[in-house]
């Protein structure tokens, strides 16, 4: 087999035999197929596709090519959650110790966040001596003992997927369904759950930026879970404005701290509650939205989150301390009405220039700086109202200022949003 | 400037500035952009294509890329010429010292062959001694003293042409009508001549597979020319079968030399002829048809490429030593009739297995191996008479011999053939 072959077949509008991406994934990993022909065939599959057979192929030769988790020892039924990425997203972090305080195990292997603002290990990682760098034989062993550990991915784990990210990065090839799905997927089911619950974002905060798209990769995903086995949902969620209240990875550890005690926002709240019904529901466990909801309220899912931060070795003095920060700026209405539009991609990326992101993979993050949103899209506000809190450490410049007001608008009429747009099973 | 961006723009559909085409090339022959950033920017533009003032652009950045040679110390018009390749195209070899026989410099530059059979750089180091790689000085001297040299393409010419040629070839990149005009006129405009004839070929030995195609490249590289001030003129060539009579490295010089007599096919040789008179007429001297044939057959353009031979160091007298193999093969008519079909490529390729062309580029060749057809297509054919010759210096299996045969259709109504299709001014 030649690879200059194999893409201009995938280039004529062809699909590539099982055997042929098997022969080019293990070529790509052993350095033989070299990263320029990569690139190429990245390219010519943003322009042909790849079939649903191809896809389960490609996503099987991902697996492949790194280790893959055995989970077989925990007794339970082991749920995962994957978010396709957005601006504040904090779910996890309210997720995984809710679903684990139902006796569900959650073991959760996390990516860390490239892109506007940090990722579920970086917000982990604010909590004075969180440990996210565990040996898997100590990761199952305390999904075993507390039902519920978040970790990072290891670096064995489908080795293919690290050098194609880092490929489709730079040669302007990410947006491509097939290459996401298979990315996603393949990382899940080498993590080894049995039940998948993926959140496939969508507006301008999103890889996704139509519903059509993110259906489509919520489909492709779901058909490939279920075709190897593994109980899959997805959800198509709204990101055209930030998750909750919070952008930034220790003011976000706090809201999730807020949410697991039942004083959170509603919207939030609801949302992570309904993901829980459905992770619980993946699990076998049928439980009311109240049911769950009553989890956050009566102290027993922040009690697992405690759990797991001493577990994996985090300070709970810490867990509970303010941001510490040299500035905290005010936005506040110039008109009263509603709010309209609060843009997530410009509000993610105002956060990383306070530094809470990283623009290259080698950035330093400052966990203690991020907005906060006193009002979101649909709220009510008055004139001189606080709409927004800017925690920096670094002066902001005026023009930055009247940017970020620029960006909210403020209309006569309200408006309704919906966090779920739709779920495909 | 990003790469990814550029690529990203080109992917989505919308043309380069000037400023970012010279950015990319500049980066990649610096080795900032790298490989891979190339490779899916190449699969992009084969999606998107590149409009008029783009491939100009390119050309130019490709020309800046590298030295360019200054001919202007030869007073007299220089003319150049081109192929985009074929099988059995000794066309070079006849046509330069032809040019030149009237007093029109050639000075030529000339790329290796990688294909099914060696380039025009092989078949003139057939002759005992001939030397390819001489100083742009000597180059220039020559031209100056008898009017006419073919020597290697410098390696400091068109740097950016001799990394991006050898990625297409392995990113199935290498069919994008765009990056061959470019490629084939910046080595034009670099060489210097003030006047260029481009031969595009076109068939199933050729790149471009219909006239269609190969009237697009060649209005391409003809604009391409005449928006820098160079007299260009193309004319659109059959290679449904091999040029001439011979394929192979020594046999097609040694079927050079028999046009350059006078005593060649009068198909090739009229081909010849009609392309040594735009190539006059380009310098601004009018022959006639007549007259230009008429320097082949008075031993004129002969005496000049002995004199080249000699000014480049050959050996005269090896020069006209019939090939040596080890064994000359007969293939002969199994039914009368006329040639309908003699396949370019796949007697080609017939000819790169005899080791008379490369497979890649570091593969030896033999000078002396090849193939000489006593039929070619339009011809009369009688049962039981040689239709081809084989020199082989290995032995052939007799399934080879077999299929060598139904490759060659006979029938029973003449065929008319056309070498020259169309002329693009």
């Amino acid at each position: 087999m030649r690879a200059v072959d194999l893409i201009q077949k995938k280039r004529d509008g062809h699909a590539l035999s099982k055997e042929e991406i098997d022969w080019l994934l293990e070529g790509y990993v052993d350095g033989s197929v070299p990263d320029y022909q990569m690139a190429a065939l990245a390219m010519a599959i943003y322009f042909k596709g790849m079939d649903t057979r191809e896809i389960s192929d490609l996503t099987m030769a991902m697996v492949a090519s790194g280790d893959q988790v055995d989970l077989s020892t925990i007794p339970s039924i082991k749920v995962d959650k994957h978010s396709t990425g957005g601006v504040g997203d904090k779910v996890t972090l309210i997720l995984a110790p809710l679903v684990a305080s139902f006796g569900v195990s959650v073991a959760k292997m996390s990516g860390r966040g490239l892109g506007h603002t940090g990722g579920t290990l970086d917000k982990l990682e604010s909590i004075k001596g969180f440990q996210v760098e565990i040996p898997e034989a100590d990761f199952i062993q305390q999904v075993q003992e507390i039902g519920v550990s978040v970790i990072g991915q290891s670096d064995q784990l489908v080795k293919a997927d690290k050098l194609l990210y880092a490929l489709r990065d730079v040669t302007a090839t990410v947006d491509i369904i097939p290459l996401i799905a298979s990315s996603v997927m393949s990382k899940k089911i080498a993590a080894g759950a049995d039940a998948i619950l993926l959140d496939v974002t969508v507006g301008q905060g999103a890889f996704m930026k139509t519903i059509e798209e993110a259906r489509e990769l919520a489909t492709t995903m779901v058909n490939l879970g279920k075709a190897v086995g593994r109980e899959t949902v997805a959800v198509v969620t709204d990101m055209s404005q930030p998750l909750g209240r919070a952008i930034g990875n220790r003011l976000e550890l706090l809201e999730a701290i807020e949410i697991l005690r039942g004083q959170g926002r509603s919207d939030i709240t609801n949302f992570v509650s309904e993901l829980g019904q459905m992770l619980l529901a993946l699990a076998g466990v049928e439980k009311s939205l109240e049911e769950v909801r009553s989890h956050l309220e009566n102290g027993l899912a922040l009690a697992k989150f405690e759990e797991m931060v001493v577990a994996q070795g985090g300070d709970l003095e810490d867990l509970y301390r303010p941001v510490q920060v040299q500035e905290v700026y005010e936005v506040k209405a110039p008109v009263s009405g509603y709010i309209t539009e609060l843009p997530a991609l410009y509000y993610g990326l105002f956060a990383m220039k306070l530094g809470a992101g990283r623009a290259v993979k080698t950035d330093p993050l400052d966990f203690e700086t991020g907005l906060v949103f006193e009002k979101k899209v649909g709220d009510r506000v008055e004139v001189g109202q606080v709409l927004a809190r800017i925690y920096a450490n670094s002066e902001i410049p005026k023009v930055m200022l009247e940017e970020f007001l620029e960006n909210v608008k403020i209309g006569k009429e309200e408006v309704e949003i919906q966090e779920i747009i739709e779920i495909v099973r």
